[in-house]
Parts: C-alpha cells; structure tokens; sequence
C-alpha cells in the first residue's frame, strides 16, 4: 500500500450563475477596486488516500468527488495526484 | 492594459482545525470508503484583472486576497496568473 496526496478542484459549471461570485465582485467594487470581472468561486478538497498504485488512488477519489463532492448536475471538478512525501509507503 | 486570469487558493493553516473537512471524513467512512485520511477543505477564486503589465496584476490580486478574500489570522493563499487568452489586451 502507497498513500497518496489528492487535491479535487470544483468549479460550478461556466454556464451555471455563480451568486457567491457576483457579490464579491460587488464588494470590490464597493472597496474601489475597479477591472475585475469575471469572478467565480470554487471548493478545494485535498485528502491522502491509501492504494497499490496511482491508478488505484486516482479511480478511488474521481469515484469519491462524483458520490461526494462535486454535484455532477451543477459542478465539474478536476483531481491531481502526488505520492504522499511525508508518510510514503 | 491586458487582460489577466487570476487564480486564487485560500486554505486553512495546517495548524488550525477543519471542521468541514473532519465531516467529509466521517460522511466518507459512513459511506464504506477506508484509507482516506487528512481531509482539509479550501476555496478558488478564479477572477479577471485588467493590469499594465503581470506585475501589476499579481499585486492586485494579492491585495484582494488579503483584504477580502482570506482571512490572515486563519488562512492562507496562493495567487497563479496568466494572460487571459480569451480576452487578452
């Protein structure tokens, strides 16, 4: 068993509206901060996950963040996979 | 002025506790998934900033960042840029 570092990225859809990401975007104007647009905001989920090899431990958390984490209606999500440097093996 | 992508991570310390992420890890144990361990929960923020140059921009942001979008005595963050090929100049 290898233990492996995951971190998943979930955006909301491009298509989706994003409310959290409109009322930022009004605070900094509010704040005077003006050429920003575009602003839209997602979750990071980084966890270590226990497998043989890094197939086994990258299927493992994409089953994970389409059960658990992302909502595959509304979200897409990405997942990036290193060896675990501090507790390998 | 150009056009700049910016992406923005704010995570807890390592030193402070992760509720959300304590409760991930319990709903994932619940759901039969073992080997997981370490679960910390982060956000993105993806924004456009209008700069004269990357300097610039990065500045901007991690102003933003600081002032709004993390919380100094909690969190953390990392800025990443690039030009914004979509709406560049």
């Amino acid at each position: 068993m290898m233990r492996f570092r995951a971190r998943v990225y979930v955006m909301l859809k491009q298509t989706v509206l994003d409310p959290q990401g409109s009322a930022v975007l009004r605070a900094l104007g509010d704040l005077g901060y003006d050429g920003i647009h575009d602003v839209r905001i997602g979750k990071i989920v980084d966890l270590s996950v226990q497998a043989e090899d890094p197939d086994e431990a990258r299927a493992k958390v994409e089953e994970i963040a389409k059960r658990l984490l992302a909502n595959p209606v509304l979200e897409e999500f990405s997942v990036f996979l290193e060896p675990d440097a501090a507790q390998g093996v």
